[in-house]
């Protein structure tokens, strides 16, 4: 089992292995998508299923639209067409007929389609044909509606989690009464991520309104959350869109409002995508693997016994019973805003008589499995077992009947750590400069606080100067005169820039 | 709100209405595709969870693999390709740029596959390409993973749930070290669909082995479940099948066995699809609309209060309080072989001032909400509820602190009783028959069990004169000699024969 690249050698590769000695995912024959394998399936089930009942509970239901759009959808709203249509996947024919020449299949000139489907790179459009079906009146909205879908954007650099052709997410598509209403439900989304963000995925992101340019296709606003990864780069981990009248325009969708006149809908849109693992994984994992928050783990106790024949670990089974009982009712409670549910003890015993307990030890660490508890022959005679922490790394032997306590206790202890450890961690990568060279300086080791004069002319220089993009407006930022680091000219609000990804 | 078409005038035409008049689908601007609705969506929901539960408490995990395979896979495992290759989408190119000729998007030319992708019809292929990476030695066997995803066959003639291009589907594909264990698991989740069947849906499916000539591309056996349609048509609801090594072959997945050998790994796959909605509505609903077995119900009871004023609306909330509060901790069991938890009762009070009591009737009515609780100002005065069940359409006043008890039990009974007509209704549709003009007539009303020479042409033959297809030998049946009521020729065991869809 050799070990892996340590973060400090080489954080992307550090990362890449992680992902391969975890069992998370894997490239695939279809080289631009990925293959997400048990174990990161089992953590993006655990996201996926408390983002769910968040959206549920406020509010939003489910439904699912056709993963097939008309090519002519993305002439519709203007600026939609610039960011999604370049690349995609594009099916053209519907019908595969054998070779006459050989032993293959092509593709059967005669099944081409009169009009090319995309594969979704996002579904705006295609929901916003329904919608205008389904609104009539004020009566019909608001409608809050959430898909959890496939989608593709044709990437030939493929990273696992952050970038690939084909990933997972979930898209919230929202109509409205008013523009009030809508601003607020873009908002509120983003509270939700952020709830979600620091009570379950244990970071601390900045909350910003991004900068014209950087807006999503078709937005008003764009509001989004961005943690701070280990090499102080910003994460874009989410974003949640007031889409104004746009789509509305585009897919003419109006209703009747209160005072008996047409008018268009206002809309929202937002996602989040399989990219959170990547940013779960960045933010908190250290050079022995991975290190998960407890609140998504999908194993928080895994149980080694050290046995020779069956005998010895029937012994080891009966000693184990009642901790094994208590662990079957255990149930965790994160405090959130939107999730009120609690999460069952996940746990396991592994009996598994192929491998050693050094190679288990050594698989569980990888894994991030929060604690291992180790049991032999010696400890029944003690009463004890040993526990192994995988966030703080300490071991030590405890009594058996108060390990269940102690592991509760230590999993809030953990999730917490993690949180505070990634809060401290953008607090002290946080710089405010007020001259370009220690913009040049800093940029390279965070986050950093500077003025800049406003212009796109200015933030492009810097961005080329020093990778160092405005991520923009964080939600706490207050006034402040001050001058450009870059041109010298006034400005009156600090601005956040970072690398980012 | 006019009336659906009854069942006995148009059981085709009853269909389409509850599906549009419920709130469950529609046909999409991309007409070989559907939208699934939020309450469709719901019921879909309801289904996947507790078999997603099935599936972890029989061992396997989920995973996700890429939704695009390469061509020349399906080439790969002779069969196959003919199931599959014929109608599919395929994608060719990867980028669209701006028509310089106008204001319309055009796919690049220059963007062309090198070999071109298909949108998988079923994962086989290329998660036996993951497998044999996957698999080593018998220490890596059994492999239990299963799937949940968007799969696409292109389908001219659609109908909502039971045939569309895209469907959504679990799909689960095994890898073990024997052919026994291997069938015995193919078996085995045909028992878990048959206990999801049963317990859940609150039908009685017949179990059978299909004949070779209608075994899945690949298969060595295929198992299926198949219940009775109020119409006397048998629908294939899902399926299990026992591979062989036919896959490990096509894509070399060799493991060392206990005796140190290399051998071909042993593979099942099966799966079921939203289609089994199709069959939860044909099976149960009536002419009044939805009918749903309460194990699956998105709502299980819906409260209307009859009001006029926000006072008399405060009045009734107060009188309910302590009835809600009861509904908020009661969860439903439903007796399983493979699903251990609890349900909760999922309620709602309907308050919306913009739509009239008699509309709320009606459209709960539609959507086959087990029970419906009305309550007015003089309800107060008396100490009772209206309380309407759905499936027994009885309507009766109960007092309001008997009312949860008493919905659970009837909630129970519904469930029962749906499952109880099922079994009668394909019992007294089941016909043995001795002659060809007895079967020629039974064919028409439902289930026929009758004596067949073994041969394809009798098969091939009844099916063009009656379109009575053998759905082939049901588990239970037993040795009998006779003779064909085709071809007069001997015959060992009477086989079942149906119409489908």
């Amino acid at each position: 089992m050799a070990k892996l690249t340590s973060r400090a050698t080489d954080y992307s590769q550090w990362y890449n292995e992680i992902v391969q000695e975890a069992g998370l995912a894997e490239s695939s024959v279809v080289r631009w998508c990925m293959v997400i394998k048990p174990y990161g399936f089992a953590l993006r089930e655990n996201i996926r299923d408390i983002l769910d009942k968040m959206f549920k509970n406020t509010g939003h239901v489910n439904a699912y639209f056709p993963i097939l759009i008309p090519k002519s959808f993305f002439s519709k709203e203007a600026s939609h067409v610039e960011w999604f249509a370049k690349e995609c996947a594009i099916v053209t024919h519907y019908r595969l007929k054998n070779d006459p020449n050989g032993k293959w299949v092509i593709v059967d000139p005669e099944a081409k389609l009169e009009e090319e489907l995309i594969i979704r790179p996002t579904s705006e459009t295609i929901i916003w044909n329904s919608y205008k079906w389904w609104i009539h009146s004020y009566r019909d909205l608001p409608l809050l509606i959430n898909q959890r879908a496939n989608v593709m954007r044709w990437e030939m650099r493929t990273r696992m989690f952050l970038r690939t052709s084909e990933f997972l997410r979930q898209e919230g598509h929202t109509a409205h009464a008013s523009e009030e209403e809508a601003d607020a439900e873009a908002r509120k989304m983003l509270d939700v991520y952020n709830d979600f963000a620091t009570n379950f995925m244990a970071i601390n992101p900045v909350l910003w309104v991004k900068p014209a340019h950087e807006r999503f296709a078709g937005a008003v606003e764009t509001y989004t959350f961005e943690p701070i990864m280990q090499d102080g780069k910003a994460l874009q981990a989410g974003t949640s869109h007031y889409l104004g009248q746009n789509f509305a325009k585009a897919f003419d969708v109006k209703f009747t409002n209160k005072n008996n006149e047409l008018e268009f809908v206002y809309a929202t849109s937002r996602g989040v995508s399989t990219r959170l693992i990547w940013g779960l994984i960045m933010a908190h994992s250290d050079d022995a693997g991975l290190v998960v928050p407890p609140a998504l783990a999908p194993l928080h106790v895994v149980v080694v016994p050290i046995f020779k024949t069956p005998e010895e670990y029937q012994l080891i089974k009966d000693y184990i019973q009642p901790l094994i009982e208590r662990f079957e009712t255990t149930r965790l409670e994160f405090p959130s805003k939107y999730f009120h549910d609690t999460i069952p003890l996940r746990r396991k015993i592994d009996e598994d008589m192929n491998k050693s307990p050094g190679w288990k030890f050594n698989e569980y660490e990888l894994k991030g499995v929060p604690v291992r508890i180790t049991v032999g022959a010696r400890d029944i005679a003690s009463g004890m077992v040993e526990v192994f922490k995988r966030e703080s790394g300490e071991k030590a032997l405890i009594k058996l009947e108060e390990v269940d306590l102690h592991i509760d206790q230590y999993l809030y202890k953990a999730q917490n750590n993690l949180l505070r450890k990634n809060k401290e961690f953008r607090e002290t990568h946080t710089f405010t400069v007020n001259s370009y060279n220690e913009f040049k300086e800093k940029i390279e080791q965070g986050f950093v606080m500077a003025h800049r004069d406003g212009t796109t002319e200015t933030a492009e220089q810097i961005k080329a100067e020093t990778a160092g993009i405005i991520r923009c407006i964080p939600f706490d930022s207050v006034e402040e005169k001050g001058v450009c680091v870059f041109s010298g000219k006034p400005s009156t609000k600090r601005v956040l820039f970072a690398r980012s990804y």
